[in-house]
């Protein structure tokens, strides 16, 4: 159910009270999730997947976002390419399913067919005066690095991905993603909107009332201080915790693992983060039911377990949450105003054996039930959303990063 | 399907015909679907359930219209409240369940707890100046009498719910509705706009051709002259009939039975009525099969039969219509433009014993299958005012309360 | 998933670049949509079926269009007649299922009772003054020739039938639709805007990547030169094949069957076609398997087989493809911006019997098939052009039938 706008989106903007979650609008109007769309997620980097997923020339997969569907296409050992599925003949889809093989990108319709580049063959009985080389596939702006596949949807110059986001490269290089494969993907579609699926993503005071599971792998006074990554709790919780934290640091970093931060302001193009954080401190070494690794071959650089989970955030739908052992890529994919698809992937040391190394059901426990249940909570919220009653509420102080993703999100609609 | 308004609304009610049908617009487009219910549904109370449904602390149920879901709750013996079912955090549903029991209601998002009587229990983790007493549930209007339930759902100050309602307080006590309990509920929805709904309901035109069961519980001539109460037929129909309900209202009234009516007019806030009637000159006790009544306990202050049936308008989308055994509310709850909910729900007296005293089949049977019978007309009805060539259509003398029905609608939405 | 409309429709026409396929908006748009509807597929004469469905007095069927139902009905032996299925009462549906037999016309909800000739019968209870004559069932224009039944919607004079398509009367005669009956009907609902189930049908270009049966019946080079009727494939296709066809149209007219062309150009009401053709000059009589007849019973004043089909476009969504031994009515019809129902329909011979004349999955073998691949095809050309990097792209010589098309539907709706 998406509603009628009654009021200019920028008056809304405009009437924004600090500390308090948005107007019913912005998570319901047709016409709010357009402007999201083509001035916020289109104009930003967006990570789709990992490289492992299409090993082979041709490998393919779709990426659907809004009424967009993305090919991410290898065309050889050293080149992924990301084009538009629209044929440049009369509009129809070329790849059909979600993933594949193909030798060449035939459409389906007429065969106009286009190299694995995106250069069109010369069509049969084209009238004179076609120049082939003006439909070329519609590419998509990509960027492949440390195994990591990211796209940006913009008709325009993308943002400059190494400015933004080389200050993650040396934790890339000690997760080993680029030797990374995929051990499980799930997929969780959501009927609500994607603002409400990042607010519940970005904070920590749900965890209690809402995940058992997630609570048993993470200690209280870590959830309360920075449950949903640095920033997201109160502060006296988070000085409280800081020994503690300061305490793992010395002890990760005396194993040589890199330690440090990354945080940008609600002015940033992406709202990045980079963090690391102990799991546990009842020595947790993943976030499996026993704290026991989940795969027998650790990750990268890592030769011992710090027992330490390094929470990135590429911007408020795309993140890497990397322990010792695994990591997982996060994904959430605007569909409509009110449906959002939410997809997991966890990554493991390439050279791991599934049902020698590790179990998948096992890779996947805490998350896979945590993110079910957050889907219930956001269609809830989103459902409750509708009422003529609701009004904005205020931020808990273990909101705190939810307050800052809306000043970000309004600075990007603005 | 819903239609694009073509035209003004306030210009569509002006050439409005009176003794005419609707224009199409106004049964099927979300423009006059959200001012009827703005104006008009919002603004007037509703019947919504028996207190008997909810008969312990912390019981409650849901009532759901519109985009609304209203939480209906006992805090006490003596108080009944109603909230919206929206969260003051973020804007959750706090119940989820359709009816249950909650000792306090507690959001099951970040765990903010209302007590029963809506006020906020001091949330966690707030910031500085956070003031509770601002916060608490959203009241939803609610009057309780007689064992009967009303709500309405105006922001502003509701009608006064003695003024338009003290004179059914006689009937109700008569009746007993105090000392009832529900024996049946049965949920019948829609796909057709409210109106078509009323329109069907309050009219026995349609009773010969459509209703072959009903037919058979209430003689022809009482059909034709108020077979969908007092105003609802032909005058010369009513002026026949006459003598065959003074001779009824004579004897009911030498049995001790009050007998009197209320008819409130277009202008009118509810458009309330009541009325006694006998269900069949041929001995019908009861609207069953075999005109036996279908609960061994009369209800209230009957002592024996008089095969009266009392009908009560609270408005047009809320009635009860009451026998000597049994009792049935009828509740019209519109969704959207092209969505309307249906509940009937059957009382008997509070003493009274499934399997021994009554059989629920029995008690439901006509209007089970009668109110099935006109879900079918309703619906096939919005589909054919869909077409272009669709045009309001004169009403019978036997609709003269549908006539009525759409000037009182047209007032109230003006 | 229909979309908003950004820009007005007839700047939009106005851009249109001559040669190639449609901007985004008409594919999909619901103010296009409407357009379509209103100005052209209401006010042309569309092919809904034949006589032989309804053989008997009071027999009837349903053609459903839009938010349309119109009711076809059989009044006598001479005359078929065709009102819109909505009530003059209140606007129910009159007649509920599909198809069947009616005695009178009796609205099921308060039973107004229509002759056959549309003729409102007094109905009970009206007031005085009501005059029945102003009330019968709206008319929709019908025209009943040589067994196939055409209506158009229009509220105003209709095109003049006889002038737009006295022509085919003698190919009407030869082919016996008069004495026909229907084997075989099918139907198969398009997720797609309507203008792509004809763009789709009306080239064959997309023949050889997508339909490996069809190619089987017909031979490539006529594939090529006119595979979608004349005027569908490049010149120099067609001036190849030339020697061929007037081989065939010598043989054909000297077994006296009659071979002529129709060819309405862009400005006229209808885009009329005739045309006669080969099948296949590897002797296939028929469109099937092996060439066979699939009737043993010829057509019309068909003696012999001339292995010849007869192409008729009545508008771009009203078809008959007629061989020596069956005819198939094609009919398109749009329900929104987008869906569309397609209907097939083979006719044989009235005299041929299912199991001893025909089989009736071998009739409808090649286009059953063919039309199921189609129905892909359009569904996944509508899916990519609601991508914002569909425009419209370049026509092949082999798509020249489309060009045309798409001048004559802007010339319609402009």
């Amino acid at each position: 159910m998406s509603a009628i706008l009654k009021e200019n989106i920028d008056t809304l903007i405009s009437q924004y009270q600090d500390g308090y979650s948005l107007e019913q609008a912005f998570y319901c109007s047709d016409e709010v999730y357009q402007r999201d769309m083509n001035r916020l997620i289109s104009q930003r980097w967006l990570l789709v997947d990992h490289v492992s997923r299409i090993p082979n020339k041709g490998d393919y997969f779709l990426f659907d976002i809004g009424e967009e569907s993305i090919i991410i296409i290898r065309q050889s050992d050293e080149k992924i390419n990301a084009f538009f599925n629209v044929c440049r003949h009369r509009g129809s889809r070329i790849c059909l399913e979600h993933e594949g093989n193909k030798g060449l990108l035939s459409c389906p319709y007429h065969a106009w067919t286009y190299e694995l580049d995106g250069q069109l063959r010369p069509p049969r009985l084209m009238p004179d005066g076609f120049d082939k080389t003006q439909f070329g596939l519609h590419a998509c702006h990509i960027k492949v690095t440390h195994g990591l596949i990211f796209v940006c949807l913009s008709k325009d110059t993308p943002p400059d991905f190494d400015a933004e986001f080389s200050e993650f490269n040396e934790m890339f290089d000690f997760h080993g993603f680029a030797d990374a494969k995929i051990a499980v993907k799930r997929d969780y579609p959501n009927q609500c909107n994607w603002k409400l699926v990042v607010e519940n993503f970005i904070e920590c005071y749900h965890c209690a009332p809402a995940h058992a599971e997630y609570c048993v792998v993470h200690p209280e006074d870590q959830l309360l201080a920075l449950g949903a990554g640095p920033g997201s709790g109160p502060k006296e919780a988070m000085e409280k915790y800081q020994p503690i934290l300061d305490e793992w640091e010395e002890k990760s970093r005396a194993m040589g693992h890199p330690v440090y931060e990354i945080d940008h302001d609600e002015h940033s193009l992406h709202l990045a983060q980079l963090a690391r954080l102990p799991i546990n401190d009842r020595n947790f070494a993943a976030e499996t039911r026993d704290g026991k690794p989940a795969s027998n071959k650790l990750m990268g650089k890592f030769k011992q377990c710090d027992h330490g989970e390094t929470a990135m955030v590429f911007n408020p739908i795309s993140y890497i949450l990397a322990s010792n052992d695994v990591a997982m890529m996060v994904r959430f994919t605007p569909r409509d105003a009110v449906n959002t698809d939410v997809q997991l992937t966890w990554l493991v040391h390439k050279d791991a054996e599934e049902g020698v190394d590790y179990d998948a059901d096992n890779v996947a426990w805490v998350w896979d039930v945590t993110i079910k249940q957050d889907k219930k909570i956001t269609e809830d919220n989103n459902a409750g959303i509708l009422s003529s009653r609701y009004q904005p509420g205020p931020y808990s102080t273990q909101e705190a990063r939810v307050a800052t993703f809306v000043r970000w999100y309004l600075n990007g609609i603005r």
